[in-house]
């Protein structure tokens, strides 16, 4: 820092492809404080280091930045300054700030910039230290990709670039440039194995006219994936040399982007010589979203799969818990990863399993770990995230389950967190309708109680892809992108109350046309997740008639998808999950 | 056109102060088309003219520019390309639009020459030929302003000018300038009579710390005002000499504008010399839309009086049509003013009646006519749209009532409006909640239905000034502005069945606290109209026990705050619609 006059360094968390779930080469950030969080930012100054991360990782960030010289800032909290915010307190006028370019969306360093320079503060945007710094510092991972077959994602590649190629034109752009992992997996028809949950190649993609690159290393590619690409009509570079290649496109060529989705060396190479045309929403993330028949099929398979794995596990829960055998929260999370490893297509998790007993459920984003691992009593409530990455298709459901006599106020809100859910899954709405305006319906009986949950209530899901995807979302939040038919998101609601317990319910939802009036189209919900929902939590007196029905009805349809897949035994427990509630 | 090199030349609706209602001089479209109608824009090129307006004057503006040699663009139809695509396609790059600056809000301004300019087309932003080619143009009004005491305002224009300084400082500006009329009203506590339905004066302001300057033509000015404005510390200077004095603004002085609500005109002068800090939601907009307590007071006094005024005109319509006695839409106007305009404090109506019956209530923003005007039948739905200006308070009420026996059809589709319209007055919601969350509790049953309406749910109402104000709203559309305690809201869902009848139920809400935990503040609504519900037309199997509770414990307020203003007949009639539903 003293070298190249940088006063104040931010390390984030992401990667030059601004992924959540990142190779092991771009935790810097985890390199420079010893915090394993998935979210936190680094601050170091001359005579200061700081990190900011959220409530979720307040406990272990203390722990782990003990003896470290790092200050914990617990963001979101009143008192808290923002990260920019506590820079431009601590720097004076002329200062620099030095950040790595290479890991800033595009987006996010232009406002950085510009906070920076209104408080008269110069950003070095070339800063990474850890370059020279870093012994040892992993690799880029570059593990075999596959092709994955047109019967799993129903349209060829050559058929998907000739679509986004058309988007471009429609943006009058002579080019595009991707650099989301899954955008360029699902453009491609491959997938990978280069980060954790996520099936993705580390790679770069170029669509014009003229050519469509895929800048990938060369270990990365088989026999039968090189001769794939070119029979699709994709040719391949080095995943190395892709800042050179852009250096090398011609003067004046438009090039689509979206700012939010590519990094800000990029940005700036492409700037200097090329018009760039920025969205908000690449075309390839909004035809991502649109799942096709083939897809939509696939992901009911899935579903079906999943759905047999969780009661299978479901019930080897209750027999232990029945039989006074000590089960806890990593224990869990094994034998559901066992019972789904067993099903078709199978491949991994598609997250770290959230299983949570008691107090931990109201911590959101909880992961067991042999320090906070418990036993599962039979006196609580216990929540369970979790998803699989299956070929035909990408799984995230939550059950919050009773093992045991529970109160009447969890009944109570566990009724209220379902009649949320149960009213986002009966939504009907018309065409252009956003997240915004259904995710009320959500809430509407938390609120009412004075309660509410802070993280959103749907994401988008990807096939056989991450299983947080955009471009659109169910929150408090205003996002502009319209739920369409074909898109497939979650419907999450759920309640914490610190110290006590955790309930969510989550199932996934696909976009199908509802009806077509004098009013226009309208839209609604159908529930793919197959998996009972614990009547034992629930004050049916609270559950409208209309709820109790639309319940009624998903557990007759929860029972006849699975019970064709299970046992004589586990058909019996299944059939008694799903009677009807009165 | 020839002679300055214009080559289409845009006559939009509004005046130098963007207003909704503009004085006579300022209606120029009028003028030059002969269409009379509240929303149009024309625009004459060298062979063709044209006037774009949306669906509820098609009719109307087919009979008005019957052979004016204006061509009809029915806006809104999936056919008609939008005014300002229509004059890219006529024109040839090069060629120049011709706009008066001075009717243009600055925003809208700057976008259409950002438009335009990406078409290669020229803007004239100072093109008014009506200024010479229109013989006898209406003078500027200059009616006497009055001064608003603090009894019913609440707040002394001293105060509040603190307030706005504040705010001005708190935007790093030295200095704001305001154009809104209803604005103006409000931060000084006078009214006027320079538009209709609107009790404001023509006028401009300017607030700094050095000086509050009011420009207001002299013949508005009482001796009263003038004593009472000197008292404040305001200063007043002609209206006429606002642009020359604000020309005299000295270089590099921080200027606070929203640039929605002032013209491109000011915009431009404003913006040679001076730094302009441009706020999307002016401070005096947001101070005006939190109704402090004397207000609130007001208003539910206000609500009384309309409340009783409707109820004898209910009791009047329903004898006259038992008597057989003929009654038209103008006479439900004529009624309606005559019994609103005996209550203490009426100034006037404060916007256009609707007395729609029939197909006319399909007809989103009808206003009967000699033309149009048709007598209220015994077998149908008549929708009455009304509301009066008083001194302490602005009302804003539809009721729909049947006539005689109605289908079951009928009543399901009145019962699905008044179920979103109790499930809206119902809402309990978070701080920083925005009306575009809201919404969907009102449009629910319709959606389900495959039907919708397709204007705003709820828009802000001022305290003696316009009925319709911002900044908040509930609508389909994405408005950033949070509703906060003390707000006054419409709520009004409606259904609009073209040819057949329209229903709309609208009363007002004030956004009260409704409890703090942990979770943080929650706020509700508080329906501050007076006046039944018409029940005849109520499908009560339809309704939810907590929507049949709502229904009651409302009809109950009516019935105890109207009472004790009634004649003993006229409360038991109101004894009669208010008893409860079950």
């Amino acid at each position: 820092m003293q070298i190249e006059q940088v006063d104040a360094f931010i390390i984030p968390s992401t990667d030059p492809h601004i992924s959540e779930y990142t190779p092991e080469r771009w935790k810097m950030r985890e390199w420079i404080s010893g915090f394993t969080g998935s979210a936190g930012t680094v601050v170091v100054t001359k005579d200061k280091a700081g990190l900011w991360t959220d409530s979720r990782y307040f406990l272990q960030a203390e722990e782990q930045l003990k003896d470290s010289g790092i200050d914990l800032y617990k963001a979101g909290l009143p008192e808290t300054p923002t990260l920019p915010d506590w820079i431009a307190s601590e720097l004076s006028a002329g200062d620099c700030v030095g950040i790595d370019a290479e890991v800033y969306a595009a987006s996010e360093a232009k406002s950085l910039i510009e906070f920076f320079s209104g408080k008269g503060l110069n950003v070095h945007t070339g800063f990474a230290p850890y370059k020279s710094l870093w012994k040892n510092r992993p690799a880029n991972p570059a593990n075999p990709a596959f092709v994955l077959p047109k019967s799993f994602t129903g349209k060829s590649c050559r058929d998907k670039i000739k679509e986004v190629l058309a988007e471009t034109k429609k943006n009058q752009a002579d080019m595009t440039i991707l650099a989301s992992l899954d955008a360029i997996a699902w453009l491609f028809n491959i997938r990978g194995n280069d980060v954790e949950y996520n099936p993705v190649c580390l790679s770069y993609a170029l669509v014009s006219e003229k050519e469509t690159v895929l800048f990938i290393a060369p270990e990365a590619l088989t026999h039968e994936v090189s001769g794939y690409l070119q029979q699709e009509g994709v040719a391949v570079a080095g995943y190395e040399i892709f800042g050179e290649y852009i250096c090398g496109i011609p003067p004046e060529t438009k090039v689509l982007i979206d700012p939010s989705k590519i990094n800000y060396a990029l940005y700036t190479i492409l700037s200097k010589t090329c018009i760039i045309k920025e969205v908000t929403v690449h075309p390839v993330d909004s035809l991502k979203s649109i799942k096709n028949a083939t897809e939509i099929a696939g992901i009911r398979n899935a579903m079906q799969k999943d759905g047999v794995a969780m009661v299978k596990f479901l019930i080897d829960l209750e027999k232990t818990l029945k039989n006074n055998e000590t089960i806890t929260e990593l224990d869990v999370e094994e034998k559901l990863r066992a019972y789904r490893s067993k099903q078709a297509f199978y491949v991994g998790e598609s997250f770290h399993t959230i299983a949570a007993f008691g107090a931990h459920g109201a911590i959101v984003h909880y992961e067991a770990t042999s320090g906070s691992n418990v036993p599962v009593l039979r006196n609580g409530i216990l929540l369970i995230d979790s998803g699989a990455q299956y070929f035909d298709g990408t799984t995230d459901i939550t059950r919050t389950i009773s093992t045991g006599q529970v109160s009447e106020t969890v009944k109570r809100n566990y009724t209220h967190v379902l009649k949320g859910h149960i009213q986002l899954a009966l939504a009907v709405f018309p065409a252009k309708t956003v997240g915004m305006q259904l995710d009320i319906l959500a809430r509407q009986f938390l609120w009412k109680a004075g309660q509410n949950f802070l993280h959103g209530t749907g994401h988008g899901i990807g096939c056989f892809l991450n299983v947080h995807e955009g471009p659109q979302s169910i929150r408090m939040n205003y996002n502009p992108v319209p739920l369409e038919p074909g898109m497939i998101t979650s419907n999450e609601p759920g309640l914490y109350l610190a110290g006590e317990y955790g309930i969510r319910i989550e199932s996934t939802l696909l976009t199908v046309k509802a009806k077509t009036t004098d009013f226009g189209d309208f839209y609604a919900f159908e529930t793919l997740t197959l998996c009972p929902i614990d009547t034992g939590l629930i004050d049916a007196a609270l559950l409208s008639p209309e709820e109790i029905n639309w319940l009624n009805a998903y557990h007759q349809e929860v029972y006849s998808r699975l019970s064709p897949l299970l046992s004589m035994e586990e058909d019996g427990w299944l059939k008694e999950q799903t009677k009807p509630v009165s």
